[in-house]
């Protein structure tokens, strides 16, 4: 078999039988073939696509070209979640601990942020202590006996992804839905979890500008852990506007300590219900979706979920006093706040621009060597639909960087806004969910 | 600027500018844009095209990524001929010294053979003694004295081809007009002549498969040369059966000789009727095609042509004796005659699959470092048209393999030929002419 005439297999609209994929993963992984006779490819596979049989075989060739967790010590079905990425998602720390005490089983390891999106693994690292670097015996011991783990993904995973990430960066492959299918399947699957809870994000400030993407890469997504004996469902958010009212990761915290306490903004309060009933259905620790969301909105009422969190940020090491007084994170030596100069409706907040903002005012990576500033962002004081007049606060601004460098981006929030005279409909945040 | 974003660029289907094909040209000879880049960019281009201009200004970037030669040393204007290549394409060696025997200037750099196709280069130095490694002086100062140079292409010329030919070989973007295009073009520019005659051949034995993709690829390259101010006519000329009779490198040297004594074969002796009196009106020789066309039979009547040939062999090192007396060249040890099992006509004679066992009896390359048994090869009894009757000759096969090696190429040689009961048209060797 030689590379060449699979690439030009795939560039001519034939499929890939399963022994070629193969070829092409484990070769690219030892080195037998190529970067650039990888990144050809993918450039055709950008343009030809991949039928469901080939996504689920290169999926599976990922998940297998590194180490593959067992995770049959813990009992029970384990359940992951996972999302495409947005602008003040701190979904998983309000749903994880949420289905930790109603009695589900998450395992969860995560990634950092790079770009306009946060990444879990730098909002908990604004926990005093915290501990994301944990082997997976005591990833295994810890989710037996509280539930619930987030860890940093061991490095021995998934080198396939790795390696083929870095190489689609630069050359224009990212946006191939079946790559992207395979690169986040792969890795869930990689993970050893039983069930698939995918949150695709939909809107400016998500990787999928439009529905019809978003449907797609959900479908696709969905196929390949129902062919590869994994439950996965999809949940289609809305990431026009952020979601909740922080961004920025301390601040991020903060707000999932008071979704935890049950004062959460209503999108991520809805987002982690719905997601979170899905998966302790998922896991067969409730039998229907009502009997779920129930149980979820007891555990937020009697304090259990937020017991949860406690729980897991000690079981790492973190300081939970900072999660029982999260007054306690340290705060921006800058703190501004912008003001509306319009009478009328909030028509749009372009999260994009928001994300974009916060990195900009320290809280978040443009290059992976950045130092993240834990303190920095942007908490919103209303969101899409509101009515406002003229001087009402639109938004705080948190940053330790130079007047110089936060007052440009001050514009660039103030840009992110757009008002209306009419009274705008809001989207809900579910726009669809796919099975 | 940043590589990734001309890739995307391309991509999407924008048209790349001036600057920005620059930028990846440039950057690639000196090895900051990388080999992974440059692949996934060529498959963009393969899936999207060019534009005339993107395709003129890629062609401009290549020629000048190395040495430009000047060859305004010699007097008058340039004429140089290029074949897209083919089975049986000994044209050069015929062509060039009738168009130098009425006084066209030829100084030509020529390539090697590689795969069914052979080079001119190849076929040379099967006369002993021949040189072709040259300088540019002593090539010009023999075009002056003679008229006529065949030399090997010198490593200084277009840099950027050799660097991206080497990778579009192994990644599946060999088959994208404006590459193919932007590639040969560059090296006709960059060896400095004036007027540029191209042999696009069409059919099974060449690079395009059907004369719409040959006529794509004939009207690309002429806008290329006529936009960079090179007079240059494309002549799309059959390549469905070999040209001419012999196939291997002395055999095809033999059948050149013969042809500058006026005994070549019809087809290829039009060739080179039609391509020459366009070049020799493309030097200025001669005003009309039919004036040019006139005085090319004359020189090959009156043994001026021939002439030519041996003083280039003799310019060059080779030994005139064996242009004289071609009986000379040693003969392959094994001589198999393979004769019709039907009695019908000649239908079909498959030139890719003559070319290819041609190069496995040993007249040609696998790959780059293959030795080439110079006896080697096919020589045709009759072509398509020809009526035979059960028994007949239809072609002799020279090797010095082994029975083991070249027995089961007789059977390929054999299931090239096609048959029919019906007497079969002849199609012109010249196709089109595009000006």
């Amino acid at each position: 078999m030689r590379m060449v005439d699979l690439i030009i297999k795939k560039r001519d609209g034939q499929e890939l039988s399963d022994e070629e994929i193969k070829f092409w993963i484990d070769g690219y992984v030892k080195g037998e073939v190529t970067d650039y006779q990888s990144s050809a490819m993918c450039m055709a596979i950008y343009f030809r696509g991949m039928s469901k049989r080939e996504i689920a075989t290169l999926t599976d060739c990922m998940e297998h070209s590194g180490e593959v967790i067992d995770l049959s010590a813990i009992e029970g079905i384990k359940v992951d979640k996972h999302s495409t990425g947005g602008v003040g998602d701190k979904t998983s720390l309000v749903l994880g601990p949420m289905v930790a005490a109603v009695g589900g089983k998450m395992a969860k390891m995560s990634g950092r942020g790079l770009g306009h999106t946060g990444g879990t693994l730098d909002k908990l690292e604004s926990i005093p202590n915290m501990i994301i670097a944990k082997t997976k015996e005591q990833m295994i011991e810890q989710v037996n006996r509280i539930g619930l783990a987030i860890i940093g993904q061991t490095s021995s995973l998934v080198p396939a992804d790795k390696k083929m990430y870095a190489l689609r960066d630069v050359t224009g492959t990212v946006e191939s839905i079946p790559l992207i299918a395979a690169s986040v399947m792969s890795k869930k699957l990689a993970s050893g979890t039983d069930a698939i809870l995918l949150d695709v994000t939909v809107g400016e400030g998500a990787f999928m500008k439009n529905m019809d993407m978003a449907r797609e890469l959900a479908r696709t997504m969905v196929n390949i852990g129902n062919s590869l004996n994994r439950n996965t469902v999809a949940v289609l958010s809305d990431m026009s506007e952020p979601l909740g009212m922080a961004v920025g990761n301390s601040l991020e915290v903060k707000e999932a300590i008071a979704s935890l306490h049950g004062e959460g903004p209503e999108d991520l309060m809805e987002l982690c219900y719905t997601s979170g009933s899905i998966m302790l259905t998922q896991a067969k620790v409730c039998d229907t979706i009502e009997e779920a969301r129930e149980k979820l909105h007891e555990v937020v009422a009697n304090g259990k979920a937020f017991e949860k969190l406690c729980l897991m940020v000690e079981a790492q090491g973190g300081d939970v006093s900072y999660i029982e007084h999260p007054e306690k994170f340290e705060v921006a030596k800058k703190i501004i706040e912008i003001r509306s100069q319009h009478d009328g409706y909030i028509k749009e907040i372009d999260a994009l621009e928001i994300g974009v903002s916060a990195m900009k005012l320290g809280a978040g990576r443009e290059t992976l060597d950045d130092v993240i500033d834990m303190s920095a962002g942007i908490v919103l004081a209303c969101k899409v639909g509101a009515k406002v007049n003229k001087g009402d606060l639109l938004c705080t601004v948190y940053t330790n960087k130079s007047e110089e460098e936060y007052l440009p981006v001050l514009d660039e929030i103030r840009a992110a806004y757009d008002f209306s005279n009419e009274e705008v409909p809001v989207l809900p945040v579910i726009r669809e969910i796919i099975r």
